[in-house]
């Protein structure tokens, strides 16, 4: 009970993460090229490469629920194109 | 014993993870941009943004030592700027 309290009231700093990939339907350049490059330098065992964007953001002043609701409007409106990128986001508290 | 034998001897398909981050001295313009442009969207609570790079590898044909061994080495060699850039990477069985 104590910590349900804690999670709705006290807005304490709070790390996010969100990881934004190509939609599985879409080419990635960069990923084939690195795949390239690799199966060229011997790794031949790399079947695949997809390469995304990874953001580390500092969160000061929302609680665990308003963190999930505004990360959720963040990463769908600026960090994701979603017309070719899917995203998915956690919270470190 | 059994699972340990198999970790050594069969070669499964496996994934792999790799994060590539600036390093914590280093500027990261896109970051900072991203950051201000959600401050003016109104979202002032996210204080700080770092962006980097996130892979996803599909290996075929080394077991998890190998993998381990070899990813180390893709990571520092190809994926990672060692200079303003540092990196984790994770083996998903």
């Amino acid at each position: 009970m104590k910590t349900s309290i804690a999670h709705q009231c006290y807005n304490s700093p709070m790390k996010a993460h969100v990881w934004v990939m190509p939609k599985r339907t879409v080419l990635d350049p960069q990923g084939q090229t690195i795949q390239h490059a690799l199966s060229g330098l011997g790794y031949a065992a790399v079947k695949d490469v997809r390469q995304g964007k990874f953001f580390v953001l500092n969160l000061d002043g929302w609680n665990h629920d308003e963190a999930q609701k505004q990360l959720e409007r963040i990463s769908k409106e600026v960090l994701t194109n979603l017309v070719i990128e899917e995203y998915r986001f956690e919270i470190v508290d």
